[in-house]
């Protein structure tokens, strides 16, 4: 059919499609550089069962990866979450090849950070200088895996090294050699070894079960103490199942494989990581490298949350805890400040939209789940947590990853006015951060929900009003002022490259009260502050902007908080940018308090 | 090996994850959920070895899932762009849920926008006066798909609509037969159907079958007009492989198999949509609908960009022209201004990061690469850009996406504003308002141009340090110290409803002194202090944001002052918010009297 020389257009008949006029034949398919040949494959009728060992490697990969890689300070936060996390095989850096990296491995032992149930593992090349720099690194530790590698494509063999298939195997076989001579250099370390025929995926297969299984011939696998030999698709090459072939044929084909841990490292230049990784783990594997929401080498190492969380939307344990610090929102917020780099609003499980239906009949299939589960917990004597999930168009329940539920509504598309952020920011001048957003518009949603009817751009001023900006403006429009906290009077001194102390005179609960904080600017200070009448507050993000050209403009300021468990965002509005911010913050407090 | 009771902990014998304690239990398994039986598969034999039918639904499943809706403006933008790529089949709406969508049908038509070998497609529930709707918005088209659905899942069938299968299936019939009587209404256009059984991926096989073969009977399909089966994972449910299975089975049990184009739709909840639809385009499909950058619900419909460019990358011509408007970053410009949401960094061939190497191993490679292609080129008397493609670490060149190579970030003359804002945001945390990322690029611009050398990162930052925080930070990196007023220590008062007093140490060319002011803000109050040693500022602009989470982070403020008759910004860093703003002020004032 879709060869037919039918003359129509459209869909009949014929596909209308047009070359592109793109260089593609200047790329050779995969099947053509790289033989995968297993009809008798055995993987697409696995199930996954169980968690594979993770191996986290966001402090060598991730980090390599980042226009600025970590600092200590950053490093230590990243190793300190992913231990908490559950991780129990950390690949530290890369210490021979940084100074930094070498540095912060010796940190980590000398301090004695590392629990006695995680092992560090240090990536090498095999080069004598390198591996001897290696050792020097892990002295003094309890265990430590020692992870070498070199390059073993056809490609990087021709262009990089310019060697022969056994010159490749004796760069390997040196470095494997001289790792167990330099073992009584580190007495008090047990040993392990990983091995990496880097850029695998670009490897004849047979190539890379010789030099593997060369390799383990020198490194001598026991059940005492295995080798992980690991298959990284450095560069992705193809399609997931052809990954998944190489990974079946290859545990076919490596000896000693009852002592071998086979390890998967899958790239995403295709967008087929995650897929890469499941299926090469139906394939055999026993463990999985990657970091956490993808960082890594340009398009990212396989993303270790969704893996995980996969599995957990399959009644499987990860083994990980997704919810430490409080929930996957936490997780996020240490992730980013290490790496600089944010998560995407759809990054499975973890981004701002994905939890979010904003279809009419969506939000109608997600409601009546709801109320279906409410039933059956009311009918079963039980309650929803306990209840096996299933609401419509949401794989998990949002609340086991400490997130909640936020329907957003199209407030306007019926007069073609736009949204609730449009409205706010063209007559209100109020651009309100994304997560704000999406807050707000649950705010809307249940207000909708109860009176059944469109709303007004007034109707939604007055809701943003009433939810944010309530004690300032009580009284307007009829809305009544509430709220726990009122600002009185400020009054701040900073001193050049000091801290700034500050003084406020505050309405608590009715009673007048002077209160005064210190802290490295006025934020800080008035967290402090308040802190005395016991409310606990702690800023998480914050942006503040002019709501109109001048100098005499009036401020509105946007603070994410911490109050006690809730996490929730607070607006001030105000001609002086210091009060705006500390408004905002008094906003979050009250809207806390009322629950 | 790891379930032994070998004692050791680490790597040896023995796996020490734990469990996580998170509520797996609440899950049930995909194959406990659903039967998807194909030993006798045939798709992980087979291989991609042309382009599918490609159907963009941007307009409709992408912009339905926007906080903010795309307005007609943004719609017709996205339109032509989906037109200028290549795209033939075009879901543009679904008129009978939304005004704004009817309106866009009716302009695409009564405009003339549509080519005569582009379809529209449009979307419909299966419920009468919807269907109506829809045929009242294709009057007057040469052609166009109805896309018809409903819900089938298990979950929707008990939750949301309490039917048995019998009901289900009464639904679609009812909607199919009222499409056929509908095309009555619209004699000058040729109706294509397409019918999704919505939520597929939760639907038992048989059941799926069974509907979409009662809906073909009613439907007819023939060579000349024959009918899209669409099976989409509504939810993604299961690995990829599992999805692919499903579509070989559909494929081998739907009825008018030869006049069916089996269509894919899948969504990206555990991150795998990519996998999927190569897997299940192996397993016999002839379509799949997406969006590009993989917008959508939740975390977003499957890539295009990414199926596409996969496609280029193994030598087949995707029939999408990835270079329209000047290369990809053009494109992606389009989408993020219609959709509000960024690509990701490390988003396949798109993101800012993914044509980028850090790690020197991988730069020297990636060196000796290039310099192989030019002498393979230079001995076989022919251009690089003629010869297949072998660069490692780079799968594709960017430039066949109009990209260029950046293995290091590196800013020129050449690379304009983009280059150095991001620099400045991923490096040091400073998110500059788009002039003054103008104002500063043509400070970078007078340098390069005078110095004709590439700047690397560290230089950027030196000339952002030297033009907009000397006073702050002069003498370090041998910068030196100028400007006229420099900050001593500041003291405010503000009061509830009123003004702002303001009592601020300078040093005013090299003098100290005790300025006062009053104003509505500390802005306000410092202009009119420094007014009184005959300094003339306004502030037209101002923004301010934390520079990392927390409230103890460093705030960085920006303003844009008119200094006497000269408009220009100055910038402020200061763990204070106030400090901050008013060091950017003084930033303002001294960048003017340096001239």
């Amino acid at each position: 059919m879709q060869n037919s020389a039918h003359p129509a257009t459209g869909i009949a008949a014929h596909n209308p499609q047009r070359p592109s006029g793109m260089p593609y034949h200047r790329y050779v398919p995969f099947h053509e550089q790289i033989r995968v040949d297993l009809p008798d494959r055995t993987w697409p009728d696995r199930r996954i069962e169980k968690a594979p060992r993770w191996c986290a490697v966001d402090l060598r990969d991730g980090n390599q990866a980042l226009i600025e890689p970590m600092d200590a300070e950053r490093k230590l936060r990243m190793f300190e979450l992913l231990v908490q996390m559950g991780y129990k095989e950390i690949e530290v850096g890369f210490p021979s090849a940084s100074q930094t990296d070498f540095d912060f491995v010796r940190l980590l032992i000398e301090s004695g950070r590392i629990p006695d149930d995680v092992v560090i593992q240090v990536l090498t090349q095999c080069r004598d200088h390198l591996i001897e720099r290696t050792y020097d690194a892990i002295r003094g530790a309890k265990q430590a895996i020692v992870h070498l590698y070199n390059s073993t494509s056809i490609l990087q063999r021709e262009v990089v090294f310019r060697s022969d298939m056994d010159g490749i195997v004796d760069i390997a076989l040196q470095g494997a050699r001289l790792c167990r001579k330099l073992e009584e250099t580190v007495p008090e370390t047990t040993v392990y070894y990983e091995y990496s025929p880097e850029s695998y995926t670009g490897t004849e297969l047979e190539f890379a079960a010789r030099i593997c299984n060369e390799v383990l011939d020198v490194l001598e696998p026991t059940a005492e103490r295995p080798v992980i030999v690991n298959l990284p698709a450095t560069v992705e090459m193809a399609t997931p199942n052809v990954y998944a072939d190489s990974i079946e044929w290859m545990s076919r084909n490596l000896k000693y494989r009852e002592h071998v841990v086979l390890s998967l490292h899958p790239h995403n230049d295709r967008g087929t990581a995650v897929a890469a990784a499941e299926l090469g783990y139906q394939a055999g594997a026993d463990r999985i490298e990657g970091c956490l929401f993808g960082n890594g080498e340009r398009t990212g190492n396989v993303d270790l949350v969704t893996l995980g969380m996969n599995l957990f939307g399959q009644g499987i344990d990860p083994q990980i805890d997704f919810t430490v610090g409080g929930g996957i929102d936490a997780i996020r917020r240490t992730v980013e400040y290490c790496n600089q780099i944010p998560v995407h609003e759809r990054h499975p499980y973890a981004g701002d939209l994905v939890f979010t239906a904003f279809s009419g009949s969506h939000q109608d299939a997600i409601k009546k789940g709801f109320e279906h589960m409410a039933a059956r917990a009311q009918s079963d004597g039980t309650t929803v947590d306990d209840l096996t999930w299933g609401v419509p168009y949401l794989p998990i329940d949002p609340k086991d990853l400490g997130r909640s539920y936020e329907a957003v509504i199209r407030v306007n598309s019926q007069s073609g006015k736009g949204g609730v952020a449009y409205l706010l920011k063209t007559e209100h001048s109020l651009d309100l951060p994304r997560r704000l957003q999406i807050e707000f518009s649950g705010v809307v949603q249940k207000v909708t929900d109860a009176e059944g009817s469109e709303v007004t751009g007034a109707d939604i001023w007055r809701m943003f009003t009433d939810e944010y900006l309530p004690v300032e403006d009580g009284g307007a429009d009829g809305l009544e002022a509430w709220g726990r906290l009122k600002l009185r009077e400020i009054r701040t001194r900073a001193v050049e490259q000091g801290a700034t102390t500050l003084e406020v005179d505050v309405v608590d609960q009715g009673v007048e009260q002077t209160l005064t904080g210190t802290g490295n600017g006025p934020l800080d200070a008035f967290v402090a502050a308040i802190a005395c009448v016991d409310v606990d507050v702690k800023v998480l993000d914050y942006t503040e902007h002019a709501m109109s050209a001048g100098g005499d403009a009036t401020a509105a300021a946007y603070v994410e908080c911490a109050v006690g468990d809730d996490v929730l965002w607070g607006v001030g509005v105000d001609p002086s940018i210091t009060t705006a911010s500390l408004k905002a913050i008094v906003s979050a407090v009250n809207r806390a308090e009322r629950g």
